[in-house]
């Protein structure tokens, strides 16, 4: 059998870390894949810490302990980000992107999925300290961007929707007071299967006006009698300034939308590390 | 400045190109994140193919031309992911999944982006051949697995929706036979910008009995003037045995759901490679 140098791990290793965002690998699975001494793999594990430390926009961490190991967490800079985010909002400003009634039109940028791993990847650095068991959105628009978020933080998705369905079996119905200036009454349903009592939810949606669902997911979540360690969203809208929910971590904000001429301004939030706790 | 080594290089570079999938990255990309030569950079390739070729479960692929550079493609040997569909399988068979009706509890599955990564895994590499300009489905419950499909082969995700919303702009709405049994007319809406005349569309979807909301999806498709080359789905009834469409490609099989005793069996597909063309 032809010896296996270290130039031969560290691409495998990278992706089965990579595969596994937030995961912590023990060292022996890597002993065992590579049948390599656990010193030659910690040696391989400071080499791509090293190299996605200085080129990549992930980290690399090693973790001491009975539980410990390796795991690969995706990270933006906040340069990168800013810059990322400004790209987004100016694709975001193009006039005919403003649909009747003053809605803009996002979908082909939510469901994209190189935004959306791109925008999950900036969430689940906003969230990786409250340590979530699972993610929550609404269907419909935001779940690609909530699939990714889940997956950097290494969490299930759980998934609320708009009513009851056969195929959910038994579930908790709320209403909530949906639509920025209105009073809308809405319904959301939730599987009585998909969440436990002590859960801990990062609640993630791709657009918020008023805050009405998200605080309808808040609610949810205390029926189910989990915790809301954080909540974040792709935008938010200028006004109204005081939401239903506050805390809301937002990537960007949409301070203008005017039919009558068609100009949108979406600006990106500057600093995404210094935003106010959930409430 | 010191020297980049050549490990310092790889675990970045496989992180690039990991996070972009089937994406063709220029050489030129590489050369000027490193500082290196174009062969010094080719060599680092060849390294990085023979490990993932060796230990992962994707594959590094070089294209030479005027569009040539590298790309990373997710892929699973088919040992691989017989025995991770077997696991499922045996995890969806449980008896208290089964929910008054016949109905199937697999959200908690459908939405686990660990469970929808490795399906979007196998289902890319069903059609990467087919070459799609954008993966379909139609809301909710395969959205998860569909983004990672889209993801995996590198193009945007199209949701249909069962009405048109004011966020989405003008749209087309058909109406479409659902269910297995009966003859339930629905509606579904696409938004008109969401796809251009001659475009490749690979319809993704979790579950299929009938086949009534697939042939909707390729109906919608026929409306907008796009070729559908590709369909894949999750799980199929074994019955009814003739389906609305032909030729989906399916991962596993629903066998039998008995409300009477609780009995589920799901088989997975033996064979992934080895299925119809799509009708």
């Amino acid at each position: 059998m032809r010896r296996i140098k270290r130039s031969d791990r560290l691409g495998a290793m990278m992706q089965t870390l990579m595969a596994h965002p937030n995961r912590i690998h023990n060292f022996s699975e890597f002993c065992d894949m590579f049948q390599a001494a656990k010193s030659t793999i910690s040696e391989d594990v400071d080499i791509l810490k090293a190299s996605v430390g200085q080129f990549g926009y992930g980290e690399i961490e090693t973790l001491t302990g009975a539980s410990g190991g390796v795991r690969y967490r995706a990270s933006i800079s906040p340069d990168a980000a800013a810059n990322e985010l400004k790209k987004l909002a100016t694709a975001l400003s193009k006039p005919e992107r403003l649909l009747p009634g003053g809605f803009l039109y996002t979908s082909d940028i939510t469901s994209n999925p190189e935004v959306a791993s791109l925008l999950g990847r900036m969430l689940a650095q906003m969230f990786y300290a409250t340590n979530p068991d699972f993610v929550l959105t609404m269907e419909t628009k935001g779940i690609p961007i909530a699939t990714m978020t889940a997956h950097m933080l290494g969490v299930p998705l759980v998934i609320a929707r708009r009513d009851t369905r056969a195929y959910e079996g038994s579930a908790v119905k709320i209403n909530y007071i949906a639509g920025g200036s209105g009073e809308k009454l809405e319904t959301m349903a939730l599987a009585r299967r998909a969440v436990k009592p002590g859960q801990k939810a990062v609640i993630i949606d791709d657009f918020m006006k008023g805050g009405g669902t998200l605080k309808g997911m808040a609610e949810m979540m205390s029926e189910f009698q989990a915790e809301v360690v954080g909540v974040g969203v792709m935008i938010a809208t200028k006004e109204p300034v005081v939401k239903r929910i506050s805390g809301a971590k937002t990537l960007m904000t949409l301070v203008k939308a005017d039919p009558s001429t068609g100009e949108t301004v979406i600006e990106p939030t500057d600093d995404l590390t210094n935003q106010g706790e959930v409430n």
